[in-house]
């Protein structure tokens, strides 16, 4: 196999407008979920958080455009952006690391529902090796190699402690897997070519404790926050 | 408390530069792990995923402004950014769902270290109630207000299975909490002033589904993709 990771895109879609697809998709998926059969570009735009200048600009790198008068498809739009995604297709993912949260990530339904197969839980404890998940045994980490090949796994999410995920991942690219989600909390290296997006799960609760502060300031009468750099910050 | 949840904020920093914020945030963290002392805009832009121009518009709003021919100071820009959010203070936050996923979220570092203090883990199985978890016991759902209350919570986790979630919803409105982080896979109703923000953890594996089909494209020459609308799409 030949790799071309530095050969520009075929299609030039912005990475930016890649990075809100999902975006655009889970506030669809709300709306059908809730019935809705159109949808103006403004209120899409609300929805997902972005202005609507922005929203139709992406959405006509999707070739979509949207009628005048009446707003996008919902159904079309959400066929359209799961297209250009890749989830129409069928993924066949690897969880390697199987603790609270790896188990809690076999069982999410938001996996299977985009596309994403779960195809093998793997784990180094014993303890945990053959434990029933989600329709599968989990399997020792020794087997990562011919499980890889075997069912075709193209992504890997890693969820193993941080001490575990660089050696992990360095087999995963190893075996051929050019896709790895890093729930781990450490910033992993991998080869030019990879891609590897790391998980933060506390992104949502910082835009809260941002609402949340406002919200707070208001009753209080105003900012209750020093203007000082202090000393130290734990982050 | 006087709520006056429809009143312009004092600060007018728009809701599209809020949601970025956590992502410059996550790309400097990772730079601090790295011992990087400045960034330029151009970096900080490519690591956050957005065009440099947005970058300097956006932290142009918190008053920052770089330094020519040096750029940011990456420890200097982590707390402006954490401040603006609210990040400096400390939030009492409870998980309403001890399943593994509230497991996982309770032992979840990065939580703890933007300043998320999970004060509260409650559970309606009598099975769960009383396991000791992250430093913390399990407490009965019945304890919920009371918990609230008493424990300053301002942002509650819900973790519950779908069909528990919007009764807790209620409950935690009813209690005064006014930001829910909804990782069940439900779409919520709550009233006018309470923020509430869904958790999707296949967005990440999103994007690289994306990257992954492009990679398969070109190693096979070109989308693989039917053009046609199928006459199911199963999202």
């Amino acid at each position: 196999m030949i790799r071309r990771p530095s050969q520009p895109r075929e299609r030039g879609i912005p990475e930016a407008t890649v990075a809100r697809l999902p975006l655009y998709l889970r506030a669809l998926n709300g709306m059908a979920e809730r019935g809705l059969a159109t949808v103006s570009s403004e209120d899409l735009a609300a929805a997902a958080g972005v202005n609507s200048a922005k929203l139709r600009k992406d959405l006509s790198h999707l070739g979509s455009y949207g009628t005048r008068g009446v707003g996008y498809d919902v159904e079309y739009l959400i066929y359209q952006i799961s297209r250009e995604l890749g989830l129409t297709q069928d993924w066949a993912v690897a969880i390697v690391g199987v603790g609270n949260l790896g188990r809690a990530l076999a069982n999410y339904g938001g996996f299977v529902s985009r596309g994403f197969r779960v195809a093998a839980l793997l784990d180094a404890d014993p303890e945990v090796v053959g434990d029933h998940i989600a329709g599968l045994n989990v399997e020792h980490i020794d087997e990562l190699e011919t499980v890889i090949r075997l069912r075709g796994v193209s992504i890997v999410v890693l969820a193993t402690p941080a001490a575990a995920a660089q050696q992990v991942a360095d087999r995963v690219v190893a075996a051929g897997v050019t896709s790895i989600l890093n729930f781990a909390p450490v910033v992993l290296s991998v080869p030019e070519g990879v891609d590897i997006r790391k998980v933060d799960l506390s992104i949502e609760l910082q835009i809260l404790a941002f609402h949340e502060q406002r919200k707070m300031d208001r009753m209080t009468g105003g900012p209750a926050m020093a203007d000082e750099w202090p000393e130290a910050v734990d982050l």
